[in-house]
């Protein structure tokens, strides 16, 4: 079994069979249990028990699917979304089950809100398919929500693990390498590229250990591991401030978080601490 | 090791260290050696050797990378890109090694030919980054070239494979099933959801198997296995003309390519084609 990462999940029944049917949409968003997420400082609202919270539908704008009780559920659109690090610290607080519905409200309704326009012709387009697509009133071409594929990796060579600090990281961070993939391009390619690129390493046995959504605005993390053909670096510093190789020894020491461990691990919503103690299992 | 499908490989040096210099792009540009492939007929021409055609550069459009030559290597823009099933059948003419920057310089000249506005306010973008992004002149939000991860499974129950036919494949054809995955959700989630919708069954033991970039228009398939609970189908024919088990005798005659095989098998520059031999080899 892969490890599950935080925001991995089923989330609700998407019921996307409903989503072609404008009329089904607006009789679901009609209906009397029907809920909409409470946003606040441009985020899903998260309470005090870590679950996401409702209020009754107030319109049909995006449709996130069914939960097991069978009640419609919505999220309206949302002018200011928030993302990047200052998000982070939220993350702590927020139920596990409600983690991957998160992840969906705020990635669909970022890029709603950054894709008002269509960028064949450039005239307003409409939201449509209950919130998955957009179509454009001028040229009729249909954009739907982005999803970017991200590698991240670990490599190993010799029993020790690679792993980087960028410059914005707080102190004694170090975490996975990671990249976008490009068009034209495998993930296993990827892991390669963003690897000789950013530590001058080349690498082999490129294997898949799991996946997660991550909403900022809207990655799909591809977590692997990789194994280096030599120990030797040679750093990006245009990339990162530093990548270095880790023990085994220390790499369980900063995954107990102590001040006193050899370095500060990545947190526990990030897939790149997965990733290590999935190593560190292993 | 992870099977290899078509359009996967190494491909040039991407340098994308240098697209941050349009200095350098141009220098390179500029060189008496650049080179810019040939396009004919809406995609890169394929010569009676398999091999891409290359002309000398006649500007800095859009940076591909650096061959093993040390070959700055360039692409056009283009105003009509072809793509689709109309394309599929010249695939097999195609060098394998060429395979992958034939998908990168497809997926990226179509998505220039497609994004030349803005998504956030609607003006009209620039290129930069050598290609690889385009800047707002308006509202300087920034727009990189799309990937859309689309998951494709083959589900086991009981020694036989589910296979399904879409209305518009050519007669006879079984394939994997396949969807777009969409925001907030993992790789894992993504194939057990399409499976439900598309065949309604439940699956466990989701296993990533390899990848391959699909330039029509520029999808990343993610293949995968998956252990079905039950053999009860439940077709969605809004979706699916058919979908059915087949035996592992029924998958090997059907790879043979003979008309007598049980199903006509998808072709090989499909992934499916590869998740099929990776399943019949295991």
């Amino acid at each position: 079994m892969p490890p599950e990462p935080f925001f991995a999940g089923p989330g609700l029944d998407r019921a996307d069979s409903l989503r072609a049917d404008p009329d089904k949409i607006r009789g679901l968003a009609a209906r009397d249990d029907a809920r909409e997420l409470v946003w606040e400082g441009g985020l899903p609202a998260i309470g005090s028990s870590g679950k996401l919270q409702w209020r009754p539908a107030s319109g049909p704008a995006l449709f996130l699917g069914i939960d097991r009780a069978g009640t419609p559920s919505f999220c309206g659109l949302q002018a200011d979304v928030a993302g990047g690090p200052a998000v982070f610290s939220l993350l702590g607080s927020l139920d596990a089950e409600d983690a991957p519905l998160f992840a969906t409200a705020l990635s669909l309704a970022r890029w709603h809100s950054r894709h008002r326009f269509c960028a064949n012709c450039g005239a307003s387009t409409e939201i449509v398919r209950g919130g998955w697509s957009r179509r454009c009133h001028a040229c009729s071409a249909e954009h739907f929500p982005r999803v970017d594929p991200v590698v991240i990796m670990l490599a190993e060579h010799d029993g020790k693990l690679l792993l980087g600090r960028q410059y914005h990281y707080p102190p004694r961070r170090y975490s996975a390498l990671a990249g976008f993939l490009e068009v034209g391009e495998t993930i296993e390619a990827a892991v390669a590229r963003e690897l000789r690129e950013e530590a001058g390493i080349e690498v082999t046995d490129v294997t898949y250990v799991a996946s997660q959504p991550w909403p900022f605005p809207s990655s799909l993390m591809v977590g692997c591991t990789a194994r280096a053909l030599s120990g030797e670096l040679k750093v990006d510093h245009g990339e990162l401030e530093d990548a270095r190789w880790f023990t085994r020894e220390q790499v369980a020491s900063a995954l107990t978080d102590a001040p006193s461990g050899a370095f500060q691990a990545p947190p526990p919503h990030a897939i790149a601490r997965t990733l290590l103690e999935h190593w560190l299992a292993s």
